[in-house]
This record gives C-alpha cells, sequence and structure tokens, in this order.
C-alpha cells in the first residue's frame, strides 16, 4: 500500500507528547500560556457557537461530548466523571479531544486531554481568580487534594501571585501525596487537621472535591466576608460542595449559564437567581468585585471554550516543539468520490483477486 | 520515560488498518456481517440511550456528533457533511469514533469512521431492504454514484439478492467510475442516459446524491407502484431529494423520529405525519410491506446506533485480525490521584531540575 496523503494524516498529542510538551515549557509557563489563552477567548465569547455539554448518565458516572465552534475551528472533548473510578485505580476523569477545520470539516488534531484537562483547570480557575480574588491574595486554602490540587496551587501561584497554600483533605494520603509533589516548588505548603484550619487567613478557597452527592464541603460559618470562592468538585447534578447559605451570601459568577445550572453549585438555587457570566466581567461589560468585603464565587463547571483555548494553545506548541505524531486518521482517495476505488487499489490480495 | 501502563493504551484502526481489515473479511461478507451486527441492535432499540445528534452548522456545511450507550458500552462518532469538499478535492462526509466502557469511563476503541461510515450506510440501507423491499427483487436502481454507491449496490447484492445496478449521475465521470470499480464483481452493472432510464424495471430506487438544497431527483410520476425507496442523500435540513407527493404515496419507515423530522424527507411534511420506526417492523410489534402495490420508503438518515454496532464490529474482527495498533490515549498515574507526580516522574529533565 502506498502511504498515505497528507490530508489523511492528522497531528496526534499522545499522553507521552503532552509530557514531553509540558516538561518543554515549563508547567508554570504552560499554565499561564493556557490562562491567557482562555482568557482571550472568553473576551471573544459572543463569537462561539455554545451549547451546553452532551451527557450520558449512567449509575456509576457520567460520559460527556464538549462541542464548541468560534466560525474557524471547531473543538470538541470526549470526557468521562466516574466517582468511583479512584477506588478501582482508574482515573475520575480521562479525556481526548480534538480541533478540525470549520470550512471542510477535516480534523486538524487529536490530543490526549486527560493531562491537559487538568491544566486548563486550573488556568480557568487562575484567570477567574485574577479578575475576582481580592487584590495581593496571597494565601490559598484548597479542600480536596486529589488530582487537580497541585495544578490549582501552581496556576494560583503564576497567574495570582498566591505565596501559601493550605491543604486539607478527608483521606490523608491525597494531602500527603500533594505535600510531596509541591514540596520541590517555591510555594509554602501546609498540610491542615480540618477544613477549618486549611481556611483560616486565606483570601481564596478552593474547593475540589470528587463525591458524587449533595455535599456540604464548606458551611456557612466558614465563610468569612471578602474571600474568593474557587468551586471546581460540583460539576454535574446532584453534586455540589457548599452549602446553599455560602450561595446566598456570595456574588456568583459562572461560565456559561445554561450549563451551569443544571450542573453547578447554583443547582440549588432557583433556576432564575441572578448570577453573572465571568466573560462580561473580563470584557468589562459586567462589575466583578466591588467592595473588599464581598464573597465572589467562581461556579465553575467546566466548558467547551476552555478546551477549544488549550486544544489551539497546545497544537501550536506541539508542532513547534516537536511533541505529535501523525495518525492516519482520515481516508483520502484520490478522487474524493472514489472511496470504494481506495480500497480496490491497496495492495491487499484479497479484494482484487477474488469476487467481491 | 517507562512505558505507558496496558491502562493507557487504547486499540486504534488507522485507514490502513480498517482496509487490511476489509481485505482480510472480505467486503462481501464484511457488509453482511455489519448488516446483521445493526440489525440485532435495532431488535434491542429500547435498550439504547438515543438523542437527536448535535449539529455544529456553517455556511459551508455542517459538523456533528453522534452518541449513544447501551448501558454497558458507549460509542460516539465525529463526522462531517461538506458538500461543496468535493470540488475542492476533500471528502464530503470524513468521519472518526471510538468506544468505551460505560462502568468507568475509559475508551476501548477510537478508529478511523470513513470508510466504516460508508460501510454501515450501505449495510443499514440492505438491512432495511431486507426487511420491506418486494421479495426477490433483483435490480436497482441507482441515482447519485459517488462514494457511496458501490458499498450500497454490494451491499444490497449480498444481503437482498440485487443482480442487476442501474446507475446514473447528473456527473458522468461518476458514472464511469462506479461502473469500473463494480466491473470485476458478479454484479450486472448499467450506465444509464437519464434517471427514467435508471429506474426502469428496478424493485428498489436508491437515491444518493450530495446536494445541499431542496432537490428533486425523483418527482412523482417517476415512481411506480409497488416500489421500494432507499433514500440516503437527503439528511440535513434543507437537504432533500424527493418530490413531497412522493412521500405522501409512501409508507414512511425511519430510524430515529426526533431525528429525521430535522433531517430527513419528512422535513418536507407536518411535524406529526405518521411514520414507522425501523426496528418496530424489525421487532414485529410494526407492519412492513403488507401488499404488492405498496410504495415503501426508507427515510434514512444514518443514527448513532449504527455506528455503535459497527465500531463494536471492528473492534472485535480488529482485535483478531490483528488490524490494529495501540494508541497511547489515557493518562495512566500509578496512583489516579498523583496525575501531577505521574508529570514529576517523567524521566525530562526539566520539571525536576528547575522550580516548577
Amino acid at each position: 500500500m502506498s502511504a498515505p496523503s497528507d490530508l489523511a494524516l492528522v497531528p496526534f498529542i499522545s499522553v507521552e507528547d503532552m509530557m514531553r510538551l509540558v516538561h518543554k515549557l515549563g508547567l508554570r509557563d504552560m499554565l499561564a500560556h493556557l490562562a491567557d489563552a482562555i482568557e482571550a477567548d472568553f473576551l471573544r465569547w459572543e463569537s462561539f457557537d455554545k451549547t451546553p455539554r452532551v451527557a450520558s448518565h449512567s449509575t456509576d458516572g457520567v460520559i460527556e461530548l464538549m462541542p464548541t465552534s468560534d466560525g474557524a475551528q471547531y473543538a470538541f472533548k470526549y470526557v468521562n466523571g466516574h466517582p468511583a473510578n479512584l477506588a478501582r485505580g482508574f482515573q475520575t476523569v480521562a479525556a481526548f479531544g480534538g480541533l478540525s477545520r470549520v470550512d471542510n470539516g477535516y480534523p486538524v488534531l487529536l490530543s490526549e486531554m486527560t493531562l491537559l484537562t487538568a491544566m486548563r483547570t486550573a488556568a480557568t480557575s487562575a484567570m477567574a481568580a485574577r479578575a475576582l480574588a481580592p487584590k495581593n491574595s496571597k494565601v490559598m486554602g484548597m479542600i480536596g487534594n486529589g488530582a487537580q490540587c497541585e495544578f490549582q496551587a501552581l496556576a494560583m501561584a503564576e497567574v495570582v501571585g498566591i505565596e501559601q497554600v493550605r491543604l486539607w483533605d478527608i483521606d490523608a494520603r491525597a494531602t500527603e501525596k500533594a505535600m510531596r509533589n509541591l514540596s520541590e516548588t517555591s510555594l509554602e505548603v501546609i498540610a491542615c487537621k480540618s477544613a477549618e484550619e486549611a481556611i483560616a487567613g486565606a483570601q481564596i478557597l478552593t474547593t475540589c472535591t470528587a463525591d458524587k452527592q449533595f455535599a456540604t464541603i464548606l458551611s456557612d460559618n466558614m465563610v468569612g466576608a471578602g474571600v474568593h470562592l474557587n468551586a471546581i468538585g460540583g460539576d454535574c447534578p446532584g453534586k455540589t460542595e457548599l452549602h446553599r447559605d455560602v450561595l446566598y451570601r456570595s456574588d456568583i459568577f459562572v461560565e456559561f449559564p445554561p450549563q451551569t445550572r443544571i450542573e453547578g453549585e447554583i443547582q440549588q438555587l432557583e433556576p432564575d437567581y441572578p448570577v453573572t457570566e465571568l466573560w462580561q466581567v473580563l470584557a468589562q461589560q459586567a462589575s466583578g468585585r466591588t467592595h473588599t468585603d464581598q464573597i465572589t464565587l467562581f461556579d465553575s463547571v467546566g466548558f467547551a471554550i476552555e478546551d477549544f483555548s488549550a486544544l489551539k494553545f497546545v497544537r501550536s506548541a506541539a508542532l513547534q516543539q516537536g511533541t505529535y505524531s501523525m495518525l492516519d486518521l482520515v481516508a483520502d482517495p484520490d478522487d474524493p468520490r472514489d472511496l470504494f476505488g481506495m480500497l480496490g487499489r491497496a495492495k491487499f490480495p484479497r479484494l482484487l483477486n477474488t469476487p467481491i
């Protein structure tokens, strides 16, 4: 068989390629680049075709497809969410996805997105905190020390200037793991014995737990005036982390309201409860933090535009750094109408020598 | 870096792998297997999670995601439809997709689906014709001789017993291409000078054109009593092939009504115009062909369950025949919570030796 044509081959970023890319760029720089790329796309929010993700729920978890397009490029992500995976030795979240050209529909990138989702989620949190958290925030409390934890800590350090991270998890081994991983960084990291201890003195509170049930990671009396809440873990129906009284005391900022009202913390509130779209704050069309006592809440569920931005960034970076391979993904006959002839002309004996 | 673990690696069927698989199984056998696999899944229609595909329309075409699940496995397909691609040297339809486990959300197959979609579409047409066409149908007229043409002809030959295929296309080069490709098969193939000539004496009329506009490939006076219409080309809003008077004279069979009413020939009819779901005919819960004068119409737009069946079949066949490779697609840290540690322990100097 002759080699596939250029049209047939699609750049592919494997898990190993993604790790090589992170090492080449440096993780902190990569997180900062991602935050800037996502912010740039949030600033042109209205140019995107937006739809709530398409979810297939089962007793064990959820599998979702997240598409979006800016009219020139189209992105989609496949991602699962299976809280019970952890106990079975699997990732809670695994993902992959790609980019394609809108004008001809051909894919131009396929990529692992388990690592990329962890990085873009942290970059989005940091981008939101840069806009909403108190000026000169230096301390972050982090409740839930799972797979997202270190990425959140480093993104907040690089993008917001956080210097101290206070960790707590219901499972002490998760905290130990995060302490170990963050020990080589410039961050001051403190393992705490309770949620209350973790949030003491913090300007930013990040909740990042994975239980699929209405949980109360932060109750009302734990949240003081003036903090920024970065709520990551509540991201599907029935999965929340904050007591609803916390929500009523906060000004709430979201990605895409039709999706957040189904999946975010605000699923606990009335369907028309007022929230602000984060992109409007960035574009200076809406107010963010207006006074020091204000509690700001970024009710983050993850939105397709963040994946779009991340895929565009890593495609460009991977092509530059050589951290990709070419995948024989698209059938490309000499004559587009002659898909069958492509099969027939392939140099395999069976199709040519036996009656078809 | 150490080799990825088993969990990280996902079987991948490239375009070359798919061609090798077709050659190993034989195309006619493969089409027959696909028809049987699809029929078996149509018979358990109610066990599937069904949703209309998610379409992103642009001036040039459409990009769609097609998910479905039977509770044990989940399938999705990425597919575009760009009629103008033909003139630019690209495929009108290019596709890829995969299968995953519902219990943990991990992918278990990624596959090219441009060739596979062509085969499953033909297999679905043949499966429907086996149920609906006149007994002992021997002649098929085929209007539109593009990429689907030869697959339709061979599937109808293998599954229904068609012996003569009468070809017509507005572009004579398309007909010449199909004549050439089908010349080595056992089919009697006749190039016709008009649509009228192509349908003369045919029990099955297949329309398979690609214009994105309300076209009239078959007008009312062209369709005689007793035939089976296999309408393939009308598959998105604004893209139809049959005059609506033909529809009113036919008994109409569809895949998934909520999708077909948007995309199929029946978009020309009232939203509540009665149609029969094909699966119900197969499961003997509804009547198919009941008398010889009846015109049956399979208004096919392509549905996710057909891709599900096709992906399951090719996964099993490819693993058996060795026509696949393993793709490093899923990040798999030793501890699922330790995605960051996986990055850190990778044997690359930058992350370990410089401050992160």
